[in-house]
């Protein structure tokens, strides 16, 4: 654990003291209060990348190095399930329109595919890379990164492949949109994805998804690609419900789909799907994505009636160039607070362990012993901070594996 | 000018040109495009803590040292001119509650007064130094500051004495609320006010500011306090209009205040009487605070009929801990775009040009020869970013004066 940030080398060290913590969130209720597992004036053991221990802080064993929290809040990284970031282009004019109720010509996810294919692989590398670390000085230490701006074999094996240069969540979205070149045959692309596509790119993801939305790919379309997926070893999660209801949920939740995004647009039976999911213990999380209904000016979805019903609930950025270019997931959390009816709690527990579940990850987002030592030390007494003070950067440090990876404490 | 944040003794230079702005924003629509005086592929001249020079690059003069913006967008500095930052307590749990739809026993801003006089004077001045710091790391060069949490001739007063450390912008609000003391006597808490309180701190506030609101201060109360404030040299502002239709508007305007802040309920005759404030060349600028708007989830101010009607109009954080613990312009921008019908760059006027308005300062808010060298590069190509990307912390370096004061270049 590099504790100081500097170029100085730092002598490796077997265990790091995080003490003085004001309020340590573990997301886990066995260890402290309320949904968060919250511990008061609490302190946490790093060893080899893991939490050895953690408790109140006059309990704690002793180790090699000490860092101060100075009665800040230390809370696990952010589990961001959902991204899009490798791609070229600029769409800010579009948003510029969208935003005013102007026409634009020539918008939309075409825009980002023609600038992303005629793009370097060291152009999108160094693009990915720096949003990559500003999510990472914005709290996220665990990224799913898609694909889905090349739409065609070597294109999206090429996304994948720089994907692969900053996480191991990695999720082939051939099925994004159907691209120029196959106008009107939705089929025969579909065919594509299915095939030559699916060889190129299935050793490079662990993740197979598909936007199925009208405009995009129909149930049945859908449920091809999920399938082929499923037979070259890719887990699946579905895009479904964003833009009105439709088949997405019952589909993510039929093919036991680890996510459905977005879920704007739910019925009742689509709530009880997903509850029916978590209570036999292979929950389709509804991963809901407030920036882009922020950025596109849409309803939210509403997290109250899924948490109520019993579902599982994830908060994602979904960051993108055109849809929603925000890597915050404290923004999501001050949305899902105002226009959700997320308590702050709930939030930061879908921005952590909700993502974790969404990437059925159980050594992320969570800080219990034996987890990894992915954590956000906060400029702020108390996890509520994150929706009593939006827009404010309140990450001081951050930590992954143990090793200091922004900010400094 | 300290171009470098580093430790090192920088030897003084008689000018700096900042060179490579993809855009420079100098709200001059005399020197480029549009509503913001937009000049592509840019320069700008500092010197002596004034902007000397600015247009193409191609065109620029010599100068001593040379800052590289590297094609990103150079913007005038946020001028705030609406905060609270001299208190003490934290009221996070009581924002949970609200936005919980829960009840909370003692909340309100006679928590904050409470809080507020049990502090060391030591204590104000860290709180305080630490948000503007946080403010101006956020691109906030000029920010008003209000008492209001003392209440008491001595507490208001040095409520203001901790302000003068910090900021030329300082408002005495001693008609924030009438205090616990004079329950069911606000006549006498105004004698007071008017009276003894503002005796104490008319000499350290360049404003006097009235709460004017049905629940706080009426009609009458608020003109006596105004009218008080400019026996004392001390130029008049208001709050009103924020939960309800009410004279605040109709009172700011006959008594030529600067501005009148919140506007979120408003009459077409109130529209009327802002618009003609402005083109009678007397304006009165209508300050929206959206960030309080979005923390206690009330509906938003229709900044689009403001600016259709001819109205001057600013954004402003109000950052303060109770209804807004926000001190970020970039969200205020964000919101604008999102719920009041403003376009990216009409709300990036009104955080800038806007809120000098409403301060009655032609020194700061743009960037053309003369003006204060307050500005912010952006880590970003074009200054649409501020609203494309919410809550992603997107400034990478702000002087004040000409001098760095957060980030580098
Ligand atoms: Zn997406
Ligand atoms: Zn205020």
């Amino acid at each position: 654990m590099n504790t100081s940030g500097s170029q100085t080398p730092v002598p490796a060290v077997s265990s790091v003291l995080v003490d003085d913590i004001a309020v340590l969130v573990t997301n886990d209720p066995g260890l402290g209060d309320g949904v968060l597992g919250e511990v008061p004036d609490a302190a946490l053991v790093v060893e080899n990348g893991r939490v050895a221990w953690c408790g109140p802080r006059t309990q704690a064993p002793a180790a090699d190095v000490r860092v101060d929290a100075a009665g800040r809040c230390v809370v696990p990284g952010f589990v961001d399930s959902h991204s899009h970031i490798v791609f070229a282009g600029d769409r800010s004019r579009e948003f510029t329109a969208r935003m005013s109720g102007r026409p634009y010509e020539a918008g939309g996810i075409r825009t980002t595919v023609a600038a992303t294919r005629a793009a370097s692989e060291t152009e999108l590398l160094g693009n990915a890379t720096r949003l990559l670390r500003e999510a990472r000085a914005q709290g996220t230490t665990t990224l799913e990164v898609k694909s889905g701006y090349g739409l065609s074999a070597a294109d999206e094996e090429r996304a994948l492949r720089v994907a692969s240069r900053l996480t191991e969540e990695r999720t082939f979205l051939g099925a994004h949109v159907v691209p120029p070149e196959y106008d009107g045959d939705p089929g025969g692309y579909v065919d594509l994805v299915t095939g030559a596509m699916l060889d190129a790119c299935a050793p490079h993801a662990r993740w197979i998804d598909v936007f199925c939305e009208r405009g995009a790919f129909d149930e049945e379309q859908a449920r091809r690609v999920l399938e082929a997926g499923r037979r070259r070893g890719l887990a699946p999660r579905v895009h479904g419900n964003q833009l009105g209801p439709g088949p997405g949920v019952r589909l993510a939740v039929e093919a036991g789909a680890a996510s459905v995004d977005h879920c704007t647009h739910l019925t009742a039976d689509d709530v009880a799907a997903l509850a029916d999911s978590a209570a036999e213990g292979r929950a389709t999380v509804a991963t809901l994505l407030p920036g882009v209904d922020f950025s596109t000016r849409q309803p939210y979805p509403d997290a109250r009636a899924l948490l109520d019903a019993g579902a599982r609930v994830a908060l994602a950025s979904d960051c993108n160039p055109g849809s929603c270019f925000s890597s915050s997931m404290a923004l999501c959390i001050a949305l899902a607070v105002r226009e959700m009816g997320m308590s702050p709690e709930e939030a930061l527990r879908a921005a952590t362990a909700g993502g974790a579940a969404a990437l059925r990850r159980d050594d992320v987002g969570h800080l219990a012993a034996g987890a990894r030592a992915d954590m956000v030390l906060l400029e702020a007494p108390n996890p509520l901070y994150l929706a009593y003070r939006p827009g404010v950067p309140q990450v001081a440090a951050v930590w992954k594996d143990g090793e200091l990876v922004a900010g400094r404490p």
